[in-house]
């Protein structure tokens, strides 16, 4: 287990306030450790969907994700909110890789960090296919490393 | 099945605005009918919370849920945000029940709504006991038919 | 609050097995409330799946959930093996009621039990549609009133 | 993005058979990549509390993960039956890595797999503590590489 340095807000690009909810909360009395991806989901997907860039029922080409991995530094817990940082770590021809980072209230480094890639599909066959020029415009301008 | 007419947000006491999530959604694009109640429970233990009257890891009785149902009378969907009303119903010697509608963004009348019945119980040996002047005070102010 | 008796396991018709998970059990380190409606959907959609009248993706209407409620008689928890039975309550032109009660490990009564409420919609106006014939022949088996 | 090759069942040691849910899938037809991690966290604490080394409410000490991640190759759906085969990674003073892998039905490679990083901590403080006689018979019977 090689383990990274917890992220600072200001290393993400867009943010999502998502509210932690009673279900939340496991056998520990803290934040079940699958419950981060669906933050994740939520916090990349609603960008998408926020920017105009995936339709949930009309988009030929839809996101599948292909590899997830977080990092748990802390604990989080309902009634906590959460402020989900996002930006984009690496994008190729027809797949995107997102660092996700997860502060609780008002922690300035990340209580949990990930990545998350997705790879565009066509809806129908499950085929990749090249990343459309405005999702693209999109997801470059969620990288910081350019 | 007989039908409840759809409440009004001044029908409700508490407030709780709640986010959805890209998994509330099933296969039909909709939040799926058991997430309802993950909010149903998120609002009103999230207000006794607040109020003081629950504390996870050390009150001597914890509220066990006995009874639920609710009625959906339309749609919700992640990215909608959700707020979710809370009254108290009925309030008994250890057992309270709530009222509880979940308004989708900005309507004016319940888009599901619900009832949620709490047993009041030690918390080792799960028998009932009374509920305890703190939270009947924070329930009685709940209450809309008094 | 009225309180139903707990059903026997020979009021249901057909029967389906179902394992809990880690996370099913919240901070009380039992089956959270809104769990029991998951299993709900999966007995009774698993159900029609597996007697060919739902198909996920091609079925020109589909089953919305208009109505749920639970009594929760007992507590249940991870690891225990859940057993759902199922039967049809009232079987109308374009809605039908489930009973469904959900037995612990080898319970012979019912752990809770509830009802569920479909409504036959098209897939795309979401208007009620008459329940077809296929799909009434299975309904109709799953009755114990006639 | 590295991929890892799919393993095959026999490069697991314990296996566990997992249901799946009607709400499992998400709005694409297919098993949320969220849930994958409630499969994993199952398949592992299943096997700790069935071999009697983790007592939710009782053990002093606790398994907390800290690390996990997944890779998706190909998709599962309900009513899919899943098996869940686990391995020990690595065993060390206090942290202990599982190799999982989830089968979908008949499946001879895994359709996903995914590590997951527990450290051994007291209950109470939170504070890693070594991992006890017991465990780290169960966990050393669990690895393939001595």
């Amino acid at each position: 287990m090689t383990r990274p340095m917890p992220n600072s807000r200001s290393d993400y690009v867009v943010f999502q306030a998502i509210t932690t909810r009673w279900f939340d909360n496991d056998v520990y009395g803290h934040m079940n450790n699958a419950v981060h991806y669906q933050l994740f989901d939520t916090a990349v997907n609603g960008h998408l969907m926020s920017a105009g860039v995936l339709e949930l029922k009309t988009s030929p080409s839809v996101f599948l994700v292909v590899q997830t991995s977080c990092d748990y530094f802390g604990e989080m817990a309902f009634p906590d909110l959460v402020t989900a940082g996002v930006r984009v770590a690496h994008l190729g021809e027809s797949s995107v890789t997102y660092d996700i980072g997860l502060f609780r209230n008002g922690a300035s480094v990340a209580t949990a960090q990930g990545q998350f890639v997705h790879v565009n599909v066509d809806r129908e066959t499950r085929k990749s296919v090249p990343i459309g020029d405005d999702a693209r415009r999109v997801l470059t301008a969620m990288r910081t490393d350019i």
